[in-house]
């Protein structure tokens, strides 16, 4: 029985209870001990990987056979279900809801390779507007508030799945991080009544010691405060606060940004396991006074995160983190990596 | 270089620069490669280990000898500096300051042993008032605004410092998760003229359902919406802001529950990787109004958090969590381990 709980301290939503006693002490037994014998992600095994929601593909191909470039499936491990309603409650002083939401694999190439950044330039576009059509397509379900694209590239490795892959939720509340990304930059804007990420993207222009890459549309940076050594973030260099408000053009322009980005970290750390994310504005379009403030204070954008060294207490017991190496250190070898 | 630097995007500060290239790309390699011969922290390699900055130790024994039952020693890598001035200044529209601070190294116990849940009552008592004893010595420097203890507890490996031991930040800044956890207990405690962590206590002393243990001083318990499998809380009873303010006695008792409580978890989970913090109130004596406040919504805690599976996209780009098992099925598995 899963369920949407409320932490009352820190006013966060926890997806909690995907698994009952046995499921649990099964995977946590199985972690990094089963083998992947068979790929489910490559053409022929749509029938093993799940029921396919949306795919770009030839002409004529019926859906779960071959014949597609990319394909959006349903979470064989979903923790949200799409069939129920949010029904908000107490329980005793405590708040909960249903696990109403979706939880969707986007397979990004038929050919079984590990790498989004394996992929060409083209590929990359396709996967990208697909994510922009799974998150227009929910943000027509009004139990959704936010979606969230995100990526989780490992090392090699027999015990894991290593077929291209991303995931798509959308969730009936807007995370906390969200939520805090919006206060801040909407404090900004009533203090300076200009957008916080287009002032720091003229700043960073500017300086250039923490720019990575650079084309028309988009900028690629290392953080002044990065979290993780190597962290990179792509902001569009247009004023936007909404990935799908970004046109075809400009979709091609960041899936050249991105394999870029990618192909250079995973040059300079000998392909680390990382994590991406795009954050983009909520869905809100029904309550335009809100609409119209996020609007102008806040900037869609990716983070790129990757991830060498384990958490600490101290990351746990302060939010904050101890970042090795400094961005300007890390860009200037990122911009230095022969593609 | 270090410095910390305010991420403009979530007003969180982060320690960064504390390596350079070559320092980071050596760490780097060595992960998990390097062996640890000689345990620095056993007694008769005090000076290998570091300054002592406090002990507890045989009367006439000198410092930096062996003769102690817990010792703290500056850290090795030490990410803060004792020895210097925040000098808060701006860099362009960033906001940075020095790496003012303190981080020490609390050697629990001379045995070398890996967990603290191998020490007895007795010795867990000691390190917990050595705790109490550092956090207040550094009260006094007012250039600190919070302290926080931590531990990293990790499996058994050659390539680890597994000698029991647990750390000491002193902070220029109050972080960003007890921020939040001011914020909320004092929305609460307006809007219902209690304290949050007083209620939540009584409520789960009715429910029973997520108790693990409990003395006549403290509780401990799974949190209603835990963002780990196996999460584990430590409350006292009795309203208190402030973790300097426990008695010896009560002391003893939180010795007592913190052993039990971590001698579960490994039972259950087969020695995890785990965290513990201890959540205490800021430093802010001189300000009178702001003590006043927290002292009647605050209420500290011990946070222990099992860390058996791997953080990923959805946790960095929501700050929210996936928790495969419910609290209340993790409460009954530790409750019927036998101790």
């Amino acid at each position: 029985m899963t369920e949407i709980r409320k932490d009352p301290f820190t006013e966060q939503w926890i997806i909690i209870g995907t698994e009952d006693e046995q499921e649990f002490f099964t995977s946590l037994a199985s972690q990094e001990k089963t083998e992947w014998k068979v790929c489910p992600f490559c053409p022929g095994n749509e029938k093993v990987s799940g029921r396919e929601i949306y795919a770009l593909r030839t002409p004529g191909t019926p859906a779960d056979s071959p014949g597609w470039e990319v394909r959006v499936i349903v979470s064989k491990q979903a923790a949200l279900q799409i069939e129920t309603d949010p029904d908000r409650r107490p329980e005793g002083m405590y708040d909960l809801m249903n696990n109403v939401g979706a939880h969707e694999v986007i397979v990004e190439t038929p050919d079984h390779v590990k790498n989004l950044s394996n992929l060409s330039v083209d590929q990359v576009t396709k996967v990208i507007s697909v994510y922009q059509s799974r998150m227009r397509d929910l943000e027509g379900d009004r139990r959704f508030k936010y979606s969230l694209v995100f990526k989780n590239q490992r090392k090699a490795s027999k015990y894991r799945l290593t077929h291209a892959h991303s995931q798509l939720v959308a969730l009936p509340i807007t995370p906390k991080s969200i939520k805090d990304e919006l206060k801040y930059s909407r404090e900004y804007y009533s203090f300076k009544e200009r957008c916080l990420y287009c002032d720091v993207i003229n700043q960073e222009l500017k300086d250039t010691k923490r720019i990575v890459e650079e084309n028309d549309f988009y900028l690629a940076l290392t953080p002044f405060a990065s979290r993780f050594p190597f962290e990179v973030w792509i902001m569009p260099k247009k004023h936007n606060c909404d990935f799908l408000r970004e046109s075809p053009e400009s979709l091609n322009n960041l899936a050249k940004i991105l394999k870029g980005s990618l192909l250079r970290i995973e040059k300079a750390l000998d392909d680390p396991p990382l994590n991406f994310m795009i954050h983009s504005a909520p869905y809100l379009r029904e309550r335009e006074g809100y609409w119209a403030t996020i609007k102008d204070d806040y900037h869609w954008h990716i983070e790129i995160t990757p991830q060498v060294f384990e958490s600490t207490g101290f990351e746990f017991g302060t939010g904050s983190h101890i970042e090795p190496l400094l961005p300007e250190v890390a860009a200037q070898i990122l911009r230095e990596v022969k593609l």
